[in-house]
């Protein structure tokens, strides 16, 4: 239909125009070239979700979550995905490891009212504990909005964990593994992203070859 | 008038006073000896705006916005001054060429009610293509309320460029060159955002003046 | 009360969920044991706060404020706890002292419905200024939600402080050190910091051992 009314416009505005569109068949066509060739590689099937979490993500987010109920507790694991910093992009594609890709996710956990709030990282095989806040109440720690965000920045954000004492550190991880939020919870995180990221590649390139045809 | 009320306010409150009106005076006078000297160096002309495009821009604002219609496209780029981080600006005082000033900038292809927004710079002379979202919805694409953005943040923000194959990183370079988007437009957003950045300054050595006057 | 809710619910899910309280203790007990270290220490005594100026900090938040009133001005110190970057964290616990303590902190000065924002920095025993706005409007200047903050960093920020002509510079610091904004203040909101981020720490674990009992 858009291609249509395109045709329509064209020939009031002649020669420069029909250059136009030739450039935008360009664009369509190369998106539409790199959508084909995205869709006859093997597939990545959709990794599977962990036993017990729901997953919800909308497509054209960028971002998921996962839930799951832990005895009078409610979890949820949020996760977006990052923008590429284009240097770090530029060196990982040059063969720099130095700069591992990381995937950072946050956990709430909600119990009698109060939510405690994990900052954590999927990097090199691991998952990491970078944080943990303690809110006094649920609607403050799951407001996304930016208000609620600068809200958040002003509280207490906890200590930093590379100057815990080990001890605290792993009866924190003991925690968190008992809720079944480990390794292997965050290496899901990893790779669904990773998967997430494919299919709104794809459909990103479906929308790019629509708007420039 | 502001002086005067200061004036009659002074010997209530005497020798300290006195000597707060002494500083106070050196800021000033410091900020307009400064401007004076700004004012006699050699004006650098207004940057010519490229033809086709409209310039808008509010005294005391650090963005500045071009706009045009191609088509039934309509474009609107957008660029905010960077605020210079300290540590940067004092290699390049020190001669460090390798901190070269970046002016990342925006621009909105809004057509059919959909946007495409592209994330661009211009470093070393050149315009480098950062990033490409689609959005389905141009208010959203357009908002830039701090709500706006976060929502925006949700979102998918398209591809890694610098991961991206040639062929279609190419294509969309021709589809901004075609809108006249190009190295040409982005060293005009470069001298554009020297020349305004100027007289933002001037005028900023003006209210310090007054302020501490 | 919490536990008691806990000891009641318990039965009913059997062993699985006496593992988990075995882990929940841990938590609780590791929190408790090193609030008991941490309030066995020797106490850094509260810091003084220097004299004209009130000091408000809410229980809970990263922010604390300083105002004073001079002559026809007034005063306003915001400064908010910085979360440390994790692997800034690790070079220090490492021994890197490059990697040295910031303290970023802004002054507003309010006369005659105008706002002068310094963005100030303790570093390394002094007060560094690191840039300097004007804000026709007080209200604006002191609006710290996000929607005020993305209207701020839409306005003019100042000149690079780091490309200012050494008597322009010497001149902003004679205005601060007149209304006693100096290194032995910035020191104060480094010691304050310091504190409270100790009170802060101290409450978190109480929190963290309550939530996981």
């Amino acid at each position: 239909m858009t291609s249509m009314v395109r045709r329509t416009v064209v020939p009031a505005v002649a020669p420069f125009a029909m250059a136009a569109m030739r450039h935008r068949s360009r664009l369509a066509d190369e998106a539409l070239r790199e959508l084909e060739e995205e869709q006859q590689e093997e597939k990545t099937p959709r990794p599977d979700i962990p036993a017990g979490w729901t997953l919800k993500h909308k497509a054209g987010e960028s971002c998921f979550t996962l839930s799951k109920q832990y005895n009078d507790e409610s979890l949820e694991v949020y996760c977006q995905l990052q923008v590429a910093d284009p240097d770090i992009a530029e060196r990982r594609r040059n063969g720099d490891d130095s700069s591992m890709e990381h995937f950072p996710f946050t956990l709430l956990v909600t119990r009698n009212g109060k939510t405690l709030d994990f900052s954590l990282t999927h990097v090199d095989g691991e998952m990491v504990i970078d944080g943990l806040a303690h809110f006094a109440s649920p609607a403050v720690a799951s407001d996304m909005s930016a208000e609620g965000m600068a809200r958040k920045e002003r509280m207490y954000q906890g200590p930093t964990f590379a100057e815990l004492h080990d001890k605290l550190v792993d009866s924190v991880a003991a925690f968190l593994e008992e809720r079944g939020v480990d390794d292997d919870l965050s290496a899901f995180v990893a790779s669904y992203s990773y998967w997430m990221e494919q299919q709104e590649y794809e459909n990103w390139l479906r929308c790019v070859a629509d708007f420039a045809s």
